[in-house]
């Protein structure tokens, strides 16, 4: 079994995210984590609790960041890719019947971390806020997690809201600079490889179908809205983006890896950008040197066989 | 015929360029105009000067910058690379009966260009300050030249002298951000595809047996230290960045190119890496918004063919 936190900002691709660790039989999930970025922190907590409800996940949700971990940096939520609602515009109700944890998410991750030491595996889809946050509280936890799987990123490609920089990190780059040089093991799942992992809307109705439950029925009606936006980014469909970060946690063997200490650019035009110095190359003196981690990035990946691990897990609880 | 000016800081792969153009029957060298990069200028001017007199090349040589556009750059020859000679430690001699224009390359370039107004192409391989300060001295050029093609830069793919940045941009960012938001036709042959065309020792010893000249001689001693600093880094032989900007001009079909506005970091840890915008792509406001022109970068080669053809160019020639 995989101990899994999930830090997350739901948003639609976190929500098919979410369902497919609490489909998958090897996953134990131990908490949900929210963050501001693909909407509001109000918005996302309230997101994940309505999925916690409806989907009816034991776990509990710690409300986590609003803001980036320098303040001073603005936040927008793209509002055009994940609807007024965070979850394409359904309709989102107020969620009065189920509580957040009473701790802030960085203390949840810790805790949680030193409950269960070298065994938890943190999946971070979001701006890596929380991560960053409970490293400032307790920097120990490098030595007790088993695995930061991050959702973000763009290496050897073009980011999606700069030319150079990704979302996840473009909207809190200082964090994200902690989180991958710190020494805890990172695997970095980002646009080099979700960019080619789309579901289409036939495969995203085959899961409804198949499951023929309320949950993925609310999986499919939420999507629609997030697959209009692709639609002349893509061909027909979804890119689960934050799926494939889970997607690595129970079958890594569907991606390929390179290995090198990683740095995120803080500032300039290139705001947000991930760069990684791939471990063997020579360089001259550079931001990479010196006694940084080796840490990993997906270069290619296996795109079929993700999404139909993705489609089996989620079509495979029946009843609601 | 195409017109060429070639601006270049010669450097081992430099001469070898530099014999494709003068061998080439479709190229008229009109000048050689020299910047420091792959050593000091006293060097690569020494070295031009030197190239012209064994090679009979009867096109001008004028000295260029021996500092960046902005002067507080510090910049460090790579000696491990191209020799304390610049040219392979073949032990180059003082040139004392060629010399140069008695212009600056800089204003060499602008009266070169107003004198042949839309013909004449620039070949730029080294750093791009002569190219900087001649939009400097004269900005109405940019609608009087042809084309700039470039060798430099990395878009998808690692730099090479840090991990985000390769060296002819690196050595001056200014420079390069300058050249490329110039609203002159600018192509881009950098580390995407130059790193996959290597030209084997075996390769380069039938160039000079099968041209059986001393030009050909000189070249195949010259690049051997070039060679041995290449070994582990790429399968054994000669990675021939600044020829492969060369053939562009004479043989754009063997690239394949990607359009969109260019921009150079300046300064923090990704120093002169360059990033497109694809045209054709949206984002989120950024820096390579408004009105920068949208230009060129290479993205793959047919290698075999591009190595093909500098074989038979440079060894068409077999008289000295």
């Amino acid at each position: 079994m995989h101990k899994v936190i999930f830090d997350t900002d739901p948003g639609v691709d976190d929500a098919m995210a979410l369902l497919f660790l609490h489909h998958h039989p090897e996953i134990d999930l131990l908490g949900i984590t929210t963050v501001f970025g693909n909407a509001e922190i109000d918005v996302t907590t309230r997101n994940a609790l309505f999925l916690k409800r409806e989907w009816k996940i034991d776990a509990p949700v710690a409300r986590g960041a609003g803001e980036t971990f320098i303040p001073h940096r603005v936040h927008e939520p793209p509002k055009f890719i994940h609807g007024d609602d965070g979850l394409g515009n359904i309709g989102v109700p107020e969620v009065t019947d189920v509580h957040p944890d009473p701790r802030p998410a960085h203390r949840f991750i810790v805790e949680t971390v030193r409950a269960n030491p070298g065994e938890v595996t943190i999946v971070a889809v979001g701006r890596m806020t929380n991560l960053a946050n409970a490293l400032k509280e307790d920097p120990e936890i490098v030595g007790l997690v088993k695995e930061i799987v991050i959702m973000g990123g763009a290496f050897d490609c073009n980011g999606n809201v700069t030319p150079a920089a990704e979302a996840n990190i473009h909207g809190d780059p200082e964090a994200a600079d902690i989180v991958m040089t710190a020494k805890w093991p990172v695997v970095v799942v980002g646009l080099d490889v979700t960019m080619k992992t789309v579901m289409t809307r036939s495969q995203l109705a085959d899961i409804r179908d198949a499951a023929g439950s309320s949950r993925a029925r609310l999986l499919f009606d939420l999507s629609q809205f997030y697959i209009d936006f692709y639609e002349g980014l893509v061909d027909d469909g979804m890119v689960v983006h934050d799926s494939c970060a889970c997607v690595y946690v129970v079958a890594p063997e569907l991606f390929k890896t390179r290995s090198g200490p990683i740095r995120v650019v803080c500032g300039g035009i290139a705001d947000g950008q991930t760069i990684q110095k791939p471990d063997g190359r020579g360089f001259g003196p550079s931001e990479w040197d010196g006694d940084l981690p080796s840490q990993k990035i997906c270069t290619d990946i296996e795109a079929d066989a993700v999404l139909e691990l993705i489609h089996d897990v989620i079509a495979s609880v029946k009843e609601d």
